[in-house]
């Protein structure tokens, strides 16, 4: 079983995930099925994944062909869904057992699909079992947070390539998302007002590094953004976290992600890309629990980062925390936008 | 000229290193020179980099061969020499002028060289520039940090594959290394003790994450790594920054890193990896000033860390700022071990 370990100077926690009879030297990772015949995430090969936790079907019985969207969990999961979240210390260091789920969300049946070039109705399934699953595992009281990830092609992580996300439930609050809290908190505390909602008004009101906006949601390069053609989707009214989204939300951010995917497609020849999903942690009130978020977050303002691997990193970005951009984030917003798409030609 | 943009939200700084003229789809790297015949970093081609800034030399005047170890300026650097450092702010947003130091440190005048093989006087000689560098750049007011790094191989970030190191000097502090100084601080103030000699105390004790110690440093698999097989390397002794080492000590850091890198080369195949030394910020008081490390950070602990480049990072580590590690630290510790070579082979 994987276990969590805290590092005792800088407060992170880490998965050591190490898997039982692997070899440490082996890090080559398994050559994918040449075609969508071996893809375990294809239909008809359902019997090759482990049974599904959650699918959209619009027929058939679980583990059988007929779904939309189908979740199962992962074949080699970072974190353990069955066991007790248990806590000890080694003299100094802390560590904790490794619980948690770790799932994959297949986002079509069909290997050749790909999420920005399917229909609206069907990437709002994929927002809504995103939704769905985070719900259902926030019922479980050792999580503290979901994250919701998605790798696009080898050189981004992903190790298939038929179109699916993932997501991670874990027993802890991650680091940056704790950043991200304790700074909307303290903003709060001291001017009542969401500090993600003042930074939006003001980047609307310079609109240089906007990209897109519709109803309900706005497309941002972020003003110091780690990586060139990074991303940052926003809802437009405050709200804390994704699953509160109702349909017309979700229609809205289905439009905004196919809006910057297909940039990304035409105007950066298809790059790797990840993108995640920066949600607020689990909020189910735990009375008499001495939570570190045991109020619910409602200052906290949800968004998703899209960023493509177009860079390395290496011993400064590692070494520091801090990243050297190549991009100004205002290039970026004008070649994301599409009526300046004339000047790739330049 | 580069800007230095805060992250609203996060505690971080970021180079925006836009460069003039270059077109932001161009991501490619330049290709390497094919021999050492082409390469700028070999004996001989000293006019073909910028003029040098330090030079260890048998002989020879400035920019001609007869050097050991030779320091030039980046040639396409991410941050400028000259300028004010001017801070300003675009309403809730702050930024500064790119005013930083960028150099390259070539380790060798001979192409085929590489760090660990060289002989223990010649690695001296590159420690003793990283503290002659360092304490150089440290006279001026404007830095705050350096940050000395190494790249090794392509996947790692290298660009040239003659032996060399770089540094940076910022104009603040990095965000890691900002953790580290606040982490060791409080420890001090709540114990009078540093924190990392009391975790080196334990880690001696417990001994299965020790893989190597001389009479002056000690190699460690950190408990909580974020990556696979990655070290870090302390001097035993407290010690709150690298410059002050003495020449014995300096041998005693050449021999452990030769050891730990030629065990890499042999137990791993030869990886990329990165180095980074995680050393004491700009410690020169300036009396008066409002500085956020106006005291000098004696409770600190110098050290390196290196890891090696074997898993990918993808959309969990991005978004989360948390790591899954597939070896066990004391795995680790345990092949990197000379007397457990023997292991490799199981």
């Amino acid at each position: 079983m994987s276990e969590l370990r805290k590092d005792p100077i800088v407060d992170r926690w880490i998965i050591i995930a190490a898997e039982r009879g692997r070899r440490p030297f082996d890090f080559k990772t398994e050559p994918e099925p040449p075609s969508s015949e071996g893809c375990p995430f294809c239909e008809g090969n359902e019997q090759t994944t482990p049974p599904e936790v959650f699918a959209l079907r619009d027929g058939g019985p679980p583990n059988s062909p007929g779904w939309r969207v189908r979740v199962v969990p992962n074949k080699f999961p970072a974190l353990a869904i069955e066991g007790e979240l248990v806590r000890s210390g080694i003299g100094r260091l802390d560590r904790m057992t490794g619980v948690g789920a770790h799932e994959v969300i297949i986002e079509s049946p069909q290997h050749a699909d790909d999420l920005p070039t399917l229909p609206a109705d069907h990437i709002v399934d994929v927002l809504s079992t995103y939704a769905q699953r985070t719900c259902d595992l926030h019922r479980d009281e050792r999580f503290r947070y979901t994250i919701v990830f998605r790798n696009y092609k080898a050189e981004a992580g992903a190790s298939l390539s038929h179109p699916h996300s993932q997501l991670i439930a874990l027993p802890f609050i991650p680091e940056l998302m704790k950043e991200k809290l304790d700074s909307a908190r303290e903003h709060y505390q001291r001017k009542e007002r969401c500090i993600f909602c003042d930074l939006l008004e003001q980047e609307l009101e310079l609109s240089d590094r906007i990209i897109y906006r519709n109803e309900h949601f706005v497309i941002l390069s972020p003003f110091a953004a780690r990586f060139p053609f990074s991303v940052e989707i926003y809802p437009l009214e405050h709200c804390h976290d994704f699953v509160a989204m109702d349909s017309t939300q979700q229609y809205d951010l289905a439009d905004a992600l196919q809006y910057v995917l297909n940039q990304y497609k035409t105007t950066l020849s298809n790059p790797p890309y990840n993108m995640t999903l920066q949600a607020a942690p689990n909020t189910i009130p735990r009375p008499g629990h001495p939570d570190y978020w045991g109020t619910i977050a409602y200052d906290y303002h949800w968004h998703l980062e899209i960023f493509p691997r177009l860079t390395k990193m290496a011993g400064f970005e590692w070494g520091t925390g801090c990243y050297i951009n190549p991009v100004s984030p205002e290039d970026a917003a004008q070649h994301l936008s599409t009526n300046s798409q004339s000047l790739e030609a330049d």
